[in-house]
């Protein structure tokens, strides 16, 4: 499905949005990474993100849940010794100190905006872990906007298991069909749908979808497309 | 832990085999796709099977098992696409029909007779499907050699999910910590080492240990090593 078809879309009742990539610009991580290791930063920065999520996987499957900040740390070392970067501990909490001061994508704060004017209450559910989500929240001055903010370290697994989505159902007492989850994350979409949520794929890098037999319900290249779900009355 | 260290070990009294990359060898698969993508084959082998692994524990985790051969086809589907590589239907079968004909890595006969000889029984415990199973052992020879293959499709969870790995102790009838478990993969060694097995992690390509605050029991650079445990007497 592409965005060019505004075709029939279910009128949700509320909006929850993914965090790390969907409302927070991870992008300063990797130039930080790349500032540190000219030449390798995107590949450090991309085997960093992929060990994360990994990491957040094995955990969960394994009923082993460790918090999302010490995985994150935990793959940045993994991803610097495997790609044969020499990481001190001083430049390791300097990389781990970008996810403090994440800005926001440039439409978040609008789309933001226009969802509480048309009376749609928006919140966050996220693999981040309370005080890594408290910081980029505050940081990007978002407090008075997201409510509620949902950390899947309250059932202690992580996305895609259903016990994190039933977070959102729960806090927002409605039934999943009723939510607009939203994600840039192909796979959060797709693990979103199969628990029943109307999804965006908000695909800013035009990849193909993972072929596993479930579409998000609308995919488009970035944020303004959650309002096409809330027409202005 | 390195193997250079015989510290004093546990005595299991069975093994348990990964199969895919611990006693087949999948390289043939990279062969082949470099064959029909000359130059893009080693980076198209490697994300078909990152995907392939990520697509398991996506299904997983949400409760939605498909087959392992499935999803090892969704996944060379999407890294093709996503690598802007053509894949002609008659291509994606000659590539996924290569996993019908795997070769054993070298040491792994001199292992099973070993092992036999000691009196020391050995099977198999895989994410791949049992038709999958049964046409890479036969094909290799080793019908007579490894029992019970097991399949994580009886139990519908992938690994590291401890009901996979049960199927291992419930079919040998014995403790966990009374059985080694042997995987080329890093993440499936700590996997069974979280529920409880004696692990051996055959780390063929001297790959950092992803670090989740656990570690296999030891450490080696190839299948031999499953010997150490089982002094001949």
């Amino acid at each position: 499905m592409t965005s060019s078809a505004p075709r029939s879309l279910p009128v949700p009742r509320a909006v929850l949005f993914d965090a790390f990539g969907t409302l927070f610009d991870v992008h300063s991580v990797a130039v930080r990474a790349e500032q540190r290791f000219p030449g390798a930063g995107e590949r450090l920065s991309q085997l960093w993100r992929d060990k994360q999520i990994e990491y957040s996987r094995l955990v969960s499957m394994s009923g082993r849940y460790q918090p999302f900040w010490d995985l994150t740390r935990a793959a940045l070392q993994h991803a610097a010794q495997r790609l044969g970067l020499a990481l001190g501990p001083g430049e390791e909490d300097a990389l781990m100190n970008e996810y403090r001061h994440l800005s926001a994508f440039p439409e978040v704060a609008e789309v933001l905006r226009a969802l509480r004017s048309r009376g749609v209450r928006a919140g966050m559910l996220s693999n981040g872990d309370p005080p890594m989500l408290a910081v980029a929240v505050r940081s990007a001055g978002f407090d008075e906007w997201l409510d509620p903010v949902l950390s899947v370290h309250t059932v202690q697994r992580y996305k895609t298991d259903p016990a994190a989505y039933a977070l959102g159902t729960a806090a927002l007492e409605l039934p999943a069909r009723e939510v607009l989850f939203v994600s840039s994350n192909g796979w959060d979409a797709i693990g979103a749908t199969w628990f029943g949520y109307t999804t965006l794929w908000v695909n800013r890098q035009g990849l193909p979808i993972d072929p596993l037999g479930t579409e998000p319900t609308r995919t488009a290249a970035n944020l303004r497309a959650v309002l096409d779900f809330f027409p202005a009355t």
